[in-house]
């Protein structure tokens, strides 16, 4: 399936990345709509309901009969009520970024000690991804999910940062990969609170990034012990937690 | 309020974007979460509301007794039931971009002819959008309201795209300043289905942005009848919908 689509403007021919909703049904009742580039939907609904702590193994997933191809069907049961999200309707403290550390610990097993990866070989990941469809239309986020010796083992191109990661562990856990431990996972944009959500609940131990972190971000890689590291380019990369896995 | 916070990492001081949650209720019933960067949080709630159609008007916000600072009350009513979103819930084709694009024109009135922008100043507007939140972190993406003389109105930043463009949104609501007829919004970053729907709904007719559109953002761009650009960069910018207003 491919990722962009031909267009033209000022009279050229160009490619742009596709952009399309997606249903997630779980047992026929739909749960969520997200935005998407088509492609691996399956996996994007397993990472992304097991990045939600709503399931803890491989699930039946496929397309339904929708014509549009933009509905994917996950057979239950999940782990808990997608409705009782604590962090935010019961925490007696209200909204803050602690009931959503917490939130995220509940799902995220501690994780190991190690990997070690070289300084150098941790800035060099981004350029190791793979993005042709990025190169074709420079609108697709992407996440890789390497060894600690730099090998590129998946990668996954989207419109969304965030379901490219889906997609990653979606994968990783339709082959029985999980937990992540020993991987190093890069995404060729920002760091946010919520990839490295996903990254602790699949038990990521290094998470590295093109861009910057956000102080929530931060916060949850040290409350989880993962290392986060981020403006990985041009041979150069900041590591703001768990140091201890970046040798010189 | 600031939107930066220190940090350490290798040995060296530095700043990162701040996130956060923030619980948007309306009449004390929780209506949304999302990640944002604290300050103009009403003006978040309130744009938010109106590009998916919630609200038509102004309505009074303001923080909650919330001692984190994290929720934001919004007094009713709303002008339909914010779980009524049809275009995936009840379209019959299932879900397809035709649903998405049809359930924006339901909120998003037709946009007039003009205004007219010279090419040069539209692919320089995102030079003048005022940053000093990303230039201190590189975390922080940014939305500015321009008249198309170029002037600078209004500028936002925050961790999350969609929230900049609410906030100013927001603002020009507060303001009495909607819709957004002869106004031209700039965005960061890259132009997504979310973004040219809350432009359309706002009704400004120009939208341009630093990075790549997407498929479905060109084609409600094209429905909705908004000039649409992007790659607004180095004094070039393509033109993808809407050429009319733009002139060489």
């Amino acid at each position: 399936m491919s990722l962009t689509r031909p267009v033209e403007h000022d009279g050229i021919s160009d490619e742009v990345a596709i952009e399309e909703p997606l249903e997630i049904r779980v047992d026929g009742a739909p749960l969520a709509v997200t935005m998407r580039t088509p492609g691996h939907d399956e996996e994007l609904a397993l990472g992304f309901l097991y990045g939600e702590g709503l399931i803890d193994g491989p699930r039946e997933a496929g397309p339904t009969a929708d014509f549009a191809g933009n509905i994917v069907e996950v057979a239950g049961p999940l782990t808990r009520d997608p409705a009782a999200r604590s962090f935010y309707t019961t925490s007696s403290c209200g909204v803050c970024g602690k009931g959503a550390l917490e939130e995220v610990a509940v799902h995220a097993a501690p994780l190991p000690a190690g990997p070690v990866i070289a300084r150098p070989l941790l800035a060099d990941l981004p350029e190791r991804l793979r993005q042709p469809g990025f190169e074709r239309t420079g609108g697709l986020h992407a996440t890789g999910l390497f060894s600690p010796a730099g090998e590129l083992l998946a990668v996954r191109e989207d419109v969304g940062r965030h379901n490219a990661m889906d997609k990653v562990i979606g994968r990783t856990l339709l082959d029985g990969g999980l937990p992540l431990h020993g991987r190093v996972l890069c995404v060729s944009g920002r760091l946010s609170f919520e990839l490295v959500q996903k990254a602790a609940v699949a038990g990521a131990p290094i998470l590295v990034g093109v861009g910057a972190p956000t102080s929530l971000a931060i916060a949850l890689a040290a409350d989880r012990g993962l290392t986060l590291a981020g403006f990985a380019r041009r041979g150069g990369v900041n590591v703001y937690t768990g140091e201890e896995r970046v040798s010189s």
